[in-house]
């Protein structure tokens, strides 16, 4: 396939939104490819994926941005953004003690099932450094305390932005990250946690939900926000259990899980599927 | 929600369909509720499905059809089908025996779950009678063997056109319908199979996977074509089962599954979510 | 399959218990149909489901408990209970204004596929008393109000004492009951919860996981203890939901996900395969 | 916890199996960990695992089996094998050109989830060498022909006896193993097909899925006999699909279902709990 646009877009939702969007692409000979669309009837917004084929296009491809805004974006008081195929996103992976998610990230981007580039890796131990280094990414140690919490997240800010990052993947990192910190980057930390959230917020939820007894557990990846494994939920999914299992056995079971979920959620993201809204997502699949 | 029309089409990939059809919508102040395509882009096809709004629309109800064939569905040469909110469509329950398909659906039906009517029950045993009765249906048993088969079937069919009825459902209905009796309703008669076709058709799919010793039972929903346990697949879903499950445990798990998946299929239908095209269906959810 | 005997029980673990009670089993002339045993190596307790068949058993049904009690429970010590499959279990529904449940329930008995007796339903509504009546079950009514809840809830106990109630299954019954009652039945009334405990407790789980963005919905079956919604989970379930679900998707797919759930608690309890030990089951499946 | 031992037996069921078992390991002053049995009523076979401490045992470890065949195996004329925690299992690991399923199993290995050896891994072509030396792990080519195929195989067996090697995996091997290959490893040698087996057996299983239009794909492992993907199934399970989905899209999705689906089939048999009968296994779980 050669290079399209994907526009993620929501507004008020009022009649003819999607009769302006696709005559604005068909009319300047863009073939739409995939177009998917959305209204949350409480709220009245209306939400739409359209993906279009750059194939024979009037529009140059970097006039798009700048002519759908003057010509449908402002007029219908659009919330966009506009991707192209042709570049290739950037993510950092930030890890502390525990591969299995890293690893099933990484055998995802080396295998080419993700056209994504990894730049580097940040972790607050050096445990993992050894796996960084067989797959030859550069590995970065901020080791986190109280006291320096602020100082090394201003340089993991500072590598972030040099790197031209433009998502975080808060793979089985143990650490919380400020307010600060997720500013610059809204929407675009992925965080993986291991229950089905609300259930069992916080640290150790395999040993709260063992002493529960519940019989399923679950995965939550999100985007982070300020309020702790509060932000917009972006995928799901749970494994059953029996009294069989010990807590040991609930976090190896988790690890498959959790490793699936999140590297779901980052697929979706990746591929410009989900749109974050009020606290929710749309994950247009 | 008021009275609206949904439209469920298919024709040539070409650029502009999604424009055209919007644009007939918007034009004519219809406001889209809910637009959902796909591009078979083998077989170069696009399908599409148009919840739009008819308050206010400008066309009369009873010329919408009209006006699309010519305005839109010609130019574009469509198989196209227009329904609308307001008709309560009729189905027919064919059954043999077995109870748990027939009070699922008469379940969702009686409350109120289901917006359709139950004109009558056919089979060719008179043991489920007292369930029709229970819920005041008329109960209609054609007992069939090889020789009376055509025969029945038509008196079959005689009460189904009178009766004005849209969808036949096969609700493990143990009988095999004749080419002539599908070709009265294409892709409107809904069969249950209880495996996951194409793995173990025909006659005693629970015992095969015992046999086989599988951890996986199925169940298949599909629309009904000349070839046996062969046609449209519109839903299926599994339950895992262990060396613990012998054969009667498979039939008492796959009750569930069966009755499930057959209700999910025929709630599709009804919702005019599933298209059928080259012995596959499109369900748009 | 004849008469057979069902034991369950728990005590501390010690070495030998399985060698003592299938030794009493196998001397006496009995064989095991079924064993199956847990260990809660955290709590030190040792847990047992013993089936074994009554033909040729050498001890008379009716003095089987007695010489269990004197010359295995007493000596290790055990909680145990031991079951006969020709006695039939006797349950009473509660319900409210929602069927689905209690129909799932009504179908699984009319055809057989549960061996129970149903003498009664109780409500605090007349909405189901047709479906009762379709069915021939006696429906009793009881209005409940703050002031009269302790009077009506006598009445309904003195009711179930008089038809012999062993278990009492609240099938979407809008009302919590006092802990007097709870105190009739202990892990004996089962309720079903619309949410994956322990998230969304309390009213209107549906409306909560939509507020909270959730991408699945859960139901939990437990028994009732005097804490809402905190007692021992016998059997808990989810389905995968999507931004495109409002709230009254969420309740009509959480309908099947909550008759599947309840019912499938209720078969594990009447096949005497749940042990209540720590506001935790053992469901020896 | 300390050394333990696991027996894995069968025999024609009788009365007093597990009274004799358990007797011989208390009366020795072991302590059962876990029992789980299995009697398959059609074939009248009784099946049973039992894991018990090797603390304090009268037997000494190396004198168990002997001791074990004496007084009990031979006796009530059993299959059986023994067990022990303290020998770590060496497996094979046979590789193409996929990574998915390879990188899944050394994430597992290397982290220490499993306690296994993986003294070499085998391919028929060259593509994942660079893997296998990330790990460091020997990488054997014997490229495949129909000419050679008998006599690379005859290498690969002396290499693998060389190595003591327990179990061989299939991890996306895609070549057919002869009959006296799989002589060298019966029930040994775990494979992973990308379908639900029975249904599309054979090569391009995604594809045949797509074309005949199903609704869930899946993925089966077994242990490898003669008969083609006829092997006894040790696990299955599947993924939904829709009309979305491509073939392409199958093929990622089903990557992860295989090499979840093998890891727990290996895990499985690592943990001494799948018993191969009758080209059926039961999985102690």
């Amino acid at each position: 396939m050669g290079n399209h646009a994907i526009l993620l877009m929501y507004c008020q939702d009022k009649s003819g939104i999607v009769a302006a969007v696709s005559d604005f692409i068909s009319v300047n000979n863009g073939n739409i490819i995939d177009l998917d669309q959305h209204v949350d009837h409480e709220e009245k917004i209306f939400f739409m994926r359209v993906k279009f084929s750059l194939e024979g296009f009037n529009i140059p491809q970097e006039k798009i941005k700048d002519y759908f805004k003057t010509l449908i974006a402002e007029k219908w008081e659009m919330k966009w953004r506009i991707y192209f195929s042709d570049y290739v996103p950037k993510i950092a992976l930030f890890v502390s003690k525990m591969s299995h998610c890293l690893l099933d990230i990484l055998s995802r981007w080396q295998s080419g099932e993700w056209k994504v580039e990894i730049p580097l890796i940040i972790s607050n131990h050096e445990n993992l450094r050894f796996l960084a280094e067989k797959f030859d990414i550069p590995y970065h140690c901020f080791p986190i305390t109280k006291e320096n919490k602020a100082a090394q997240e201003a340089k993991e800010i500072a590598l972030l932005q040099e790197h031209g990052i433009d998502c975080i993947i808060l793979a089985r990192y143990m650490q919380v990250v400020t307010a600060d910190f997720i500013s610059h980057y809204p929407n675009k930390i992925i965080n993986i946690h291991h229950s089905s959230l609300p259930a069992f917020p916080g640290a150790k939820p395999y040993h709260s939900a063992y002493g529960r007894g519940v019989k399923i557990i679950g995965a939550t990846s999100h985007y982070v926000t300020q309020d702790l494994d509060a932000g917009p939920i972006i995928h799901q999914d749970i494994v059953k259990i029996t009294h069989r299992d010990s807590v040991k056995d609930l976090i190896r079971k988790g690890r498959d899980l959790e490793k699936l979920v999140l590297s779901s959620a980052i697929f979706h993201h990746l591929e410009r599927k989900v749109l974050a809204y009020n606290n929710k997502t749309i994950v247009f699949n």
